[in-house]
């Protein structure tokens, strides 16, 4: 999966001056597909105790040809000399901290350190993509583990937890699931859950509202693919196409369901009036909100019309005002896919 | 909906000690259903700007014969002397404030204020109790607004956000939705959400699981009363009964997705090892779990088996040990709703 980019950043320049030799498809992976761009990132990205493993399991095992054999000498090499390559960033990011004083977060005045965190998820947006926009937009350090279904899958799903993706380990421990849970610890570690109560409760307030919508259209996205979960055994197939499409429009009609959640969440907008749902800034509301706006865009796929956010302009400016938002540029690479 | 209690609180001697003249119904509502027993709770009920609406709409209104006719002079009466209870709580709060020094938590040594709560469900437990029962656990105030479906709701509908309930308000102000914002919202100012990011993610783990759980049953509850949310326009009544019930079983049957969420629940008590899902005491993954259990427990009303939690051993300790807590035995009155 990695892909070599024409870049030129702080950690890549580190991988080719230290002579430690790592082949230029994982450097590519680390600071491309991975988006580690700094030393200290990449340094902080394991603890002491779980780089050895770490560096194998995340990097090397992840990019081609190594993929394809882990116990091939090359393999190997190139394991030693992402360890080697690790211990010279953890030297240097001491040696950083001790000489230009704590790493701080812009205007947060306070030290930041970052666990080792390994986010694994399909590769695709769906109920995941929300929390790596939480931590892109928090400029948090993170493993983004992309699984691919038609090969890795099969054989994953049985360690997975509760045999669901995603999974989440924080410093190499026990792997937590559920996307919500995840949504929120990014949203902490990224600085996007409000601290005052109530603003908090406002942010939870659309993720609430996005989850209900979500609600009212899974049958119609599922009846024809998992009938047994609505009753529908052994109805043919045409037959429950013909369902999943009558309620599918019912949802899309101008007094459904889809319009009236839109409705809402348009609204919330426009009376905070600062073009995010709450205070100044986005929180974990325009994280959990952005995936679920380009899934409806996407239209056609699930029989919905691609037009239905159109009419509502506040979520629309706010829809793409995120995609400009530097770190999410940075995120999609430049390319928004709106 | 007022009940005459035998209880002698500090509130109770609080306001027939001072010929305010209070009607002991009002009194009762105050200490009973609204558990409203310590002065200094009294007065912290309404901000300052918001008392003089708030003693009528929150209190006489919700109390017989008031309520009938809340333009009569005798509710007009206990309004005033409500008032004028109220001014000498706040005063005698300052006094204590002053004489004793800052209202602590146990255990917590920092100073804690509320604001005004009013947080508006039907009388039932449904979606709204797992806030009630955070509220309670953390010793929050707050007014508990239980609206009568059958006589109240008809004309609260169209005021109520979204049109739905529960909806919270802050101090008067607006309306804020989604029972999962205000769990998150109570258990903020309960303290029943973990500071340690990890430690919160795992008690949002619970509360994501137990709404897959949901997830999973929902279509087998609607399915026979919302047939049109299935598809199922047209089929007669006996026909979809038929359907929901099968549905039903197999959700309850050893290998269906009851038996498999519980299972997930239970290992997670399991693991954790201190009768508590996270850490060494409830949060919000217990106050969401315990009216979902209650639910379930109930078993005939839905068609599901009463016994379903019981081989869940580390589920059931929870549910027990959570009951007896002091403040949750003080919010179901000394008579939990087992």
């Amino acid at each position: 999966m990695a892909t070599l980019q024409v870049m030129n950043s702080p950690l890549q320049q580190f991988l080719k001056n230290n002579n430690v030799d790592v082949d230029p498809k994982i450097i590519a992976y680390l600071t491309g597909d991975m988006r580690l761009t700094e030393v200290r990132n990449f340094a902080t990205f394991w603890s002491p105790s779980a780089y050895e493993h770490g560096v194998r399991d995340d990097i090397v095992a992840k990019v081609e040809p190594y993929r394809t054999d882990m116990s091939s000498p090359a393999s190997r090499v190139q394991v030693a000399r992402l360890r080697t390559a690790w211990k010279l960033a953890q030297e240097q990011a001491t040696v950083t901290k001790a000489g230009s004083g704590t790493l701080t977060t812009a205007g947060s005045g306070t030290a930041r350190s970052f666990p080792t965190i390994k986010f694994s998820y399909f590769n695709v947006e769906g109920g995941g993509e929300c929390i790596r926009l939480a931590f892109a937009l928090g400029g948090v350090p993170y493993i983004d583990d992309r699984i691919d279904m038609a090969t890795q899958w099969r054989d994953l799903k049985p360690k997975a937890k509760f045999g669901q993706l995603p999974v989440i380990t924080v410093d190499g421990g026990e792997q937590i699931a559920q996307s919500g849970a995840m949504l929120r610890y990014a949203g902490k570690l990224a600085g996007l859950i409000p601290e005052d109560p109530v603003e908090m409760m406002k942010a939870e307030e659309v993720i609430g509202l996005s989850w209900d919508l979500v609600t009212a259209i899974t049958p119609s996205m599922q009846l024809d693919r998992r009938p047994q979960l609505y009753g529908y055994q052994g109805t043919p197939q045409a037959e429950l196409t013909r369902i999943a499409i009558g309620m599918r429009e019912k949802l899309s009609a101008p007094d459904g369901d889809i319009d009236r959640f839109l409705g809402y969440l348009d609204g919330l907008l426009a009376k905070n009036g600062t073009g995010w749902f709450v205070g100044s800034s986005p929180t974990i509301a325009e994280c959990e909100m952005i995936p679920r706006l380009r899934s409806l865009r996407k239209g056609n796929r699930d029989g919905f019309p691609k037009d239905i956010v159109n009419k509502h302009v506040n979520l629309m400016k706010m829809y793409f005002a995120f995609h400009e938002l530097p770190a999410i540029k940075a995120h999609y690479k430049g390319v928004p896919p709106y």
